[in-house]
């Protein structure tokens, strides 16, 4: 799904497994990783030869790798990027690294045709990251692999390799590394955060929001994914997708998944919802309407009321601001209280619209939505509309770019697209644009 | 208004306007705009010839901002700098824009003598500034125009231009260019979130408090100014104002004006009100006080109440927090409640305070303000003291220059300072510091 | 306390006293200052012959400082760091530095042995730094003490520091400076807000989240210690530990303290608290519970309400939202909504327990923590568990490795942690790790 190289593609999951656990089929969780399909398959599958795998297991970890990959890479249906160990103040982790890759990538055993590249951890300084691209070329070179074919995904653990991310442009392209193979930058705030010395009063993360926009713009400047860390709270849905959100706000578009379940949410996540929404806003917060049988936006809670009186005009509440309004004045109020969660039939023909008009030799035109709301049973009709030109039409590309790459790349997820969407979006969704 | 060079001077306004739209007259938006004085014209008047005016009337632009500059640039009273096309991934775009600078640079047009610079929108790396630099250097050797006289800047609308902006100093100064010619640095935030692929839920513009900071840290940097994006929502004032004071506690000073009233809201926004407020917090948030006809504040909600008790005593309640208290404790649980928002007159008061006191040999003074708070019709003094130094001082400077750069450059707008603040006020405010 | 070279100590405070005051004897302050022990006496402590003290005095107060330093020095618990004047913008400024950095380093007054190194103020590029480090190499050589002996710790107080922060990594270790000499990263935010030109309506100052986060990544990176400004409402104690909780999450250590009492908060303020205490979230704010005699927690407020109802079945309200539970359904509502703020032995004993399993072949193993909370009377028990790995290990130690340095380092604390952490645990944490 991510097309390498100059132009970027797309990675909504990143999913490790434990290349090695104890007990008698050590490879048991990488196997079982190995046969997800659809939206539990990520897009980018993490054998996890570091953290995730005890220090005493990690050679039968690679051995795993071999096994598993051989067997069953050229059915996954995302990329596979095994994480190797590394560590920039250690030269013998990264010495154990170095000899991992070329164990993995030794063609006889037939898994390296079916992995992508390699995800190193706790680089630091951007010298550091080249000498994890300096063995990765060794490692090509020794195996008959063309230069630069193996991918490399940086995890960003620590002050210094989060400086480095704003070098790498400076270092793309030079005729004495092959740093072009970069792919993916990953957060890892665990790390990260005992590297900062950072400290919270209950242990909980940072959100280190400044970490996540460097990474997103060292991404944005070099054709690369930004991909956010570990959610820990796996029962914690709603936060999980909270995070996400706060991510795409900042071009971050990758999560990390540490379940088959939390690979289904960053899947989903990033794609427009089925239905919008309205969102009403009420002293400072955020209520979602709830959609009625007829199609309208119905408010359900006490802060705000509505109500009729005489000769067209009504009275309106919100929290503690009471104002007596005519119907347009009641309509303009809560137009300026409403956004509207854009569905991904919005999408789609608000940018047929705008092809059709600029194929007319029109650069702008206005965009209309009316919806009924309902409060205390008063039905009010509210029309919100929105200049569309160019930037607006190349900003909603964003997601259907998203939307097509992903029914291109992920047969698998076809079936669940189709049944989540219907037939006919998705037909209009990928022929769009 | 604003000095070139090493010091910087103030932009409050960036005024757009299409050089050439559809119908009898494609100058009319231009030529209009060319008129506006006082209040209504901005710092810097911005004929656009990128995206406000349709590609297949971009040439016909270049000879309308010929036309109506050369007839009125004169007499408008602020700095004029077309935008041109340009493009960090497309070099015939690049070369489109090369030639229109060649055009309105052309010395018996009449024009370029009212012309101070051009607006570059859509580079890249600090590399790509440099040929947009390069381009203009070769305009002005053409035209006989001094080396370095027109000022460029350029519009950060990517990851790349925004690591560029880490390394302006670095390149500034050099004999193999002209960086000097540096003057605004504008973020322009829809072309960022598109080139950062960032999405949210309802098309709202992500914040980008990190894009507007590093923008802001490079302009203190180089003695240039910052500018903030437009800010499409015309019709809200309110949210318009908020983003220029959360603009201003970053250091960005200007704004961009897509409106001769937002034009307005620009440029009387950042000067000091003319008359104090007192702010109480209450739960969280932050409540504007009412002056009465006596020069009281008044509280007028709910979430506060006083009474007055027996022997002098009082009971407070805010939101859920209810307490007893004598009179000094009453005066001191309001102080701590509340924050003054500084009047003009109260920075040129306390400046010349200072500086009499500083002339006497004394470097710290404490200034006293009291004021009568009424809340439920009780009446409580409330006096809030602060220290004022050097530092105090200096920083009281940053609103007075501003006020002093805007009286200087802009004869046009004396009048409506004087009527806003009082012939007192300005004179003392001119001549303090 | 502070280790230099490549490994990170910890610094939490750092107080300044001015060098000579009016009066009969202008090394009061300072004479006072040097007296202070136990917890008032910071872990760096800075006679401030800048800002602090009058530009007619310095050249007394660098006399005041041989006295004062040569006589009670050697007893002082901290480390001593006089800050010298400086100015980007200033060779003479530079100057004055250079020669009071010269006399305070003569060894035949005797001060020198003491003081550890100098603070260097208004410091710009990094190549003004570089001009300060060359300084103090001069006056190293010039005094006999070896080169790179004496520390420098810039304030970070201009948009070019701050640029400078990014760049330290390329410059430190060069043969032709003696940068390894950084010690401390100090911020300046108030004159940061007036090189950044930065206004607010009340004259608040900005908090400036991104300038403390790139000091505390540039003190990540080059093995420093990051130092937050002066905050100026020395009566707000709250507000002081907010702040130093805001910079702790940053990675930003110790905290500027402008009187014995602020010194006094700032040590104790990153350490862990001596009794654990739970967080109820209620309504997006956060209220702390109540210990009991009996060691339970409870809830006193009106926003939450619990009843028992029959069949072993609860309604439980939280702000406007009601719901009936039985037991478990209780005790998870109630698990999802706390959080809980490590106590100092609860470290010391998940630690040891880790240390055990990890002896044991075990790399991860589950901690149970359960309480009691009691809401309206009603009993509830709580139990949450947290998964211990490496890294969860790793990240404890930052509080409890700050502690054994404090240890180590200060022995005029020791009493003081003893009587409020009492015996046992000060030995356990002492030893753990």
């Amino acid at each position: 799904m991510a097309t390498h190289g100059n132009e970027r593609g797309f990675v909504r999951s990143f999913f490790t497994s434990p290349t090695a656990v104890e007990g008698d089929d050590t490879a048991e969780m990488l196997r079982k990783a190995s046969q997800l399909r659809g939206m539990q398959a990520p897009d980018v599958w993490v054998p996890d030869n570091e953290d995730a795998t005890a220090p005493n297991l990690r050679d039968e970890g690679v051995e795993n790798i071999l096994d598993v990959v051989s067997e069953h890479g050229e059915e996954f249906p995302g990329e596979i990027h095994p994480r190797i160990v590394w560590h920039r103040d250690d030269p013998e982790t990264r010495r154990q690294g170095f000899e991992h890759m070329m164990r993995i990538a030794d063609p006889d055993e037939g898994a390296i045709e079916h992995i992508d590249g390699f995800v190193v951890p706790e680089v630091g300084s951007i010298d550091d990251w080249k000498k994890a691209d300096e063995f990765i070329t060794v490692v090509e070179a020794e195996n008959g692999l063309e230069e630069g074919s193996l991918s490399m995904s940086p995890i960003v653990e620590s002050g210094e390799a989060e400086l480095a991310l704003a070098r790498i442009d400076r270092e793309i392209g030079k005729r004495s590394n092959n740093l072009e193979r970069l792919f993916l930058l990953v957060d890892g705030e665990v790390d990260y955060t005992k590297d900062m010395r950072a400290t919270t009063p209950t242990g909980e993360l940072p959100s280190w929001p400044e970490l996540r926009h460097n990474t997103s713009r060292a991404a944005s400047a070099n054709g690369l994914i930004a991909v956010d860390g570990p959610y820990d709270d796996i029962r914690d849905v709603e936060g999980y997708h909270e995070r996400m959100a706060d991510n795409r706000a900042k071009g971050m578009l990758g999560i990390w998944s540490l379940t088959p379940g939390q690979v289904v949410e960053a899947n989903t996540g990033p794609l427009p919802p089925k239905e919008g929404t309205y969102l009403l806003e009420v002293e400072g917060k955020t209520v979602e309407l709830e959609r009625t049988d007829g199609g309208a936006h119905a408010y359900e809670g006490d802060d705000v009321e509505l109500q009729a009186l005489d000769e067209g005009r009504y009275r309106l509440r919100v929290g503690r601001d009471t104002r007596e309004l005519d119907e347009d004045g009641l309509a303009d109020a809560l137009r300026d209280r409403t956004q509207y969660v854009v569905a991904m039939d919005d999408y789609v023909d608000s940018m047929a619209e705008f092809e059709e008009a600029k194929a007319a030799g029109r650069g702008a035109i206005s965009m209309e939505r009316t919806a009924t709301l309902i409060i205390d049973g008063v039905e009010v009709e509210v029309t919100r509309d929105r200049m569309w030109d160019e930037a607006t039409y190349q900003a909603a590309q964003t997601p259907i770019t998203l939307f097509q790459e992903v029914y291109e790349a992920r047969p698998d997820q076809r079936d669940e697209l189709r049944d989540t969407y219907g037939e006919d979006v998705v037909d209009r969704a990928t022929e769009v644009g």
